[in-house]
């Protein structure tokens, strides 16, 4: 293993096509940080692979060193420990030895999703293939916004949009984008809705953008349950978060379709604009999947935008067993999934989708340095006008390569053992004596609290002790587990949450988790009875 | 080298800390493509390494045989041919081969910025030492938007933002955060600035967002060569892009500090709101750094607030010699940083930094399964209010590798190399009979045109023959040169672009480039006489 910064010798005349390399400047001067004597070695061009390789070999070994230094799912210590910890290490790494100390530390302190007791967040253990591909991305750094910085990725990311658009239901007519995530997703469908709608009702050209300054006031609905990027995209959107009105919600966070037709007739009765309606397929807390096809009705009626924050239950469709929760996502007018969360890819892996290209016009942009109207006559194609980024990495590649080395059905089988796995832990929870169950999973993941000894009577303790206990999983390195709070005011509302993405871990290792939990209420009643 | 997709015994008990592997279904499905056969391993825990490495030796080789199959700085085809390739690639790519098949096809069809002939975009070569840190990210795929998903990447990503605003001259109370470039950066500001601004004037809480229906008519200024993403920004912020004007600029596309006074006082005097001032601080086409000091008076005087977009004059800040050119950046109040620009970081490596943390309010919130107050309170610190995103990759891991490993001098040395290389380049045009030099370079670009053996006297002809030698020598694999157009109406307009950001290309590669380009508009001439 070596770990020394390339010098020039390694990239060579192969990537110039020219005589000796050069040197930026001398070497050696009084100022440069021990190891990198060398000019550092670019990845691209045909030297760059050999550049990479003692590199990549100093990554892994100091990711096996870090992930066996933690020894657990996350390093056993507290938030505070920690930071002296990383910056001691940031203040000493220097030249050569700067990529395996940081390495090291990254692997060290990292919560790691492929430890079966990591299963707090929507964050997944990716796949070594995709991973591989991504090395791919960066060493290539094509970027997407204009065909002469990714030529075949351009073509590569349009193929893999269309598959995912026929995976979603649409037709021909369909287009998107990969994303950062859903929150830029759903930004992306409210901005689309916004300018449509409210360029229809004022007669503004849609791609100014801007919010009228007459006319009726215009409004966003959502469940009570939905992502809190759907309020801060209404902020972000000029709209105010307050043009958000939130729907009700069933027990298990489900949106109530009546309360939504409801609500909607509200807005209309009273003068006001419903530009769009967004339904949640995978709730982040309880996996719920809103009634898309009543909801598609209710906002067509209501001339409103359908969008579906798909985020999460998007990852549904890869199985044929779940892919029936999303009915009717076919009738959306935007979607968003996030092949990061039930995709196994590496951050960033979100998709945008619309069911029809025209409905793009807003964000339709010529760039002279990007796509002048004569290079896309001479059939240079630009995603520019897909995107709200400018600079934009070939994020659709992991995917890609992915899809094709699994394909739909090795995908599926990875999301259903993540089903079973919930509905096991479900059980488990059923079972018992100290934990109560709030919901049946419907996707991956479950809500959940620790009953003291004294049951749930005096609910603000039990709030407590359940974020407490999960703290204290924490700093003993012992378990990631979720938490969150039930929608509504007043104490009781703290839950607990297990969100099931590793495919490989077993019912009793999710059985141990729990017990682990349980212990650790227990730890926190005798602390503080 | 193999490209088998690993199965679950290089997973194996190491991670779960349990009995044998489960496969998720019964292997040999029907449905199951070849060589998926065994269950797809993942990157993260121990065994991950083991299982990387493998796949990681299949990217090397087909990065290196698509480089050389590609032979040149983009792949000698035209669009349609390459999309067809693509098509017929990605319809037989399949199972245990995708990853390599797929691989050396990006690499075949990438546009490589590693050699000199491509040197259209800021679009940098990225280090091999960035890129190698870049897998550690991707392999352990922290989180940033809670501390349960990215404990040590919190903080190592607190401690860079520190640093770069250090490096911007910014003090104790600055804050930021990485984003996906200066698209997302440049919003930011913007939304801030709306907010801010727009707050004070109706008194509306700000973080509700939004743009008031009554009040002033908020305004925006940026010069005429400021990015599209400023437009556009304004767009999405429910301001309009019409709310953006467009301030003159002098022949080399610097602002004109004078003409910025003016139309901030036409628009107080004429009952506006001007809400923000955005200077660039390198232009895309030119490198051009509008006089910041200036910019910072004249939007203090009128209560606005002062955003510069450094994305690409940000390296300077890393080199002593160009430092000064950004005089006053320390002023703004909000600034757009791009690593991977005069950085050498894959893609994405944006930064957005204020210089007080407490104008960040607009975007503070509190999520119940990411932030809750109880954990804040313990000491778990969160960086979800300051990003617009939520799911967050750790892209501040690659330059906090990359600033210790080569340092701030390292990282001049490569600036100052382009920069000189720039110088060069100019000379050349200057000294080349048919080529004509827009302006002297100030960062590492420089605009420039091919004139036909008949002079400049049809400016449409001029306009022409430029775009159409830049595809000639696309279609034919000899290189990537930049095209643009200067502000105004009408022919004549049509620039070539040469941005620099190869430190390893020399003199002898720019001027070869050039004659490449004066014999691509012969060639041209010729066929359209």
């Amino acid at each position: 293993m070596t770990s020394r910064v390339h010098g020039p010798g390694a990239h060579g005349p192969e990537v110039r096509g020219t005589g000796a390399a050069r040197l930026p400047t001398a070497r050696g001067a009084a100022d440069e940080p021990p190891g990198a004597s060398g000019a550092p070695a670019l990845s691209g061009g045909t030297a760059g692979p050999a550049a990479l390789e003692p590199l990549l070999r100093t990554v892994l070994a100091a990711l096996a060193e870090g992930a066996g230094r933690r020894g657990g799912p996350v390093p056993a210590t507290t938030p505070g420990e920690l930071a002296a910890h990383v910056a001691e290490e940031f203040a000493a790494a220097s030249g050569g030895e700067a990529l395996h100390r940081l390495t090291k530390l990254l692997a060290y302190g990292g919560a790691d999703p492929a430890d079966p007791s990591c299963a707090a967040h929507l964050h997944c253990p990716p796949l070594a293939v995709a991973v591989a591909a991504d090395l791919a991305v960066s060493a290539l750094n094509p970027s997407q916004d204009s065909w002469d910085q990714a030529p075949a990725a351009t073509e590569l990311e349009t193929l893999l949009l269309d598959e995912l658009a026929r995976l979603v239901g649409y037709g021909d007519e369909a287009a998107g984008v990969p994303t950062s995530g859903g929150t830029e997703s759903n930004l992306m469908g409210l901005m689309l809705a916004r300018d449509r709608v409210l360029g229809r009702a004022s007669g503004r050209r849609v791609e100014l953008g801007g919010v009228p300054r007459s006319g009726p006031r215009p409004r966003v609905f959502a469940s009570a349950a939905a992502h809190f990027s759907v309020r801060r995209a209404a902020a972000l959107l000029g709209l105010g978060e307050d043009a958000v009105v939130p729907v009700a919600v069933d027990h298990g966070l489900r949106m109530d379709p009546d309360a939504l037709a409801g609500a909607l007739k509200r807005c209309v009765d009273g003068g006001e604009l419903p530009v769009a309606v967004v339904a949640t397929a995978g709730t982040t807390d309880t996996g719920a999947v809103d009634p898309l096809r009543a909801c598609a009705e209710a906002a067509a009626e209501a001339g409103a935008w359908l969008h579906v924050d798909a985020a999460y239950g998007g990852g549904a469709l890869l199985s044929d067993r779940l892919a029936p929760l999303l009915d009717g996502v076919e009738l959306a007018d935007s979607v968003s999934l996030d092949w990061h969360k039930l995709g196994w890819q590496p951050v960033a892996a979100g998709a945008f989708l619309v069911r029809r290209a025209e409905t793009y016009a807003s964000l339709a942009r010529r760039a002279a340095y990007l796509n002048p109207r004569d290079d896309e006559e001479a059939g240079y194609p630009s995603l520019l006008g897909l995107s709200l980024r400018t600079t934009r990495r070939a994020d659709a590649f992991p995917m890609a390569v992915t899809l094709r080395a699994l394909g739909r059905a090795g995908l599926g089988r990875l999301v259903d053992a993540c089903h079973d796995l919930a509905l096991a832990g479900a059980a488990a929870v059923r079972a018992h004596p100290r934990l109560e169950l709030h919901h049946d999973p419907v996707l991956t993941a479950f809500l959940f609290r620790y009953l003291p000894a004294s049951g749930p009577e005096d609910p603000g303790r039990v709030d407590r002790i359940n974020a407490a206990l999960r703290r204290r999983l924490l700093r003993a390195g012992r378990a990631v587990v979720g938490r969150t709070e039930l929608p509504g005011e007043g104490p009781g509302r703290v839950r607990l949450k297990l969100t099931l993405l590793n495919p490989y871990a077993t019912p009793a290792d999710v059985e141990r988790l729990l017990d682990a939990v349980a212990a650790a209420g227990r730890a926190e009643e005798e602390e503080a009875p």
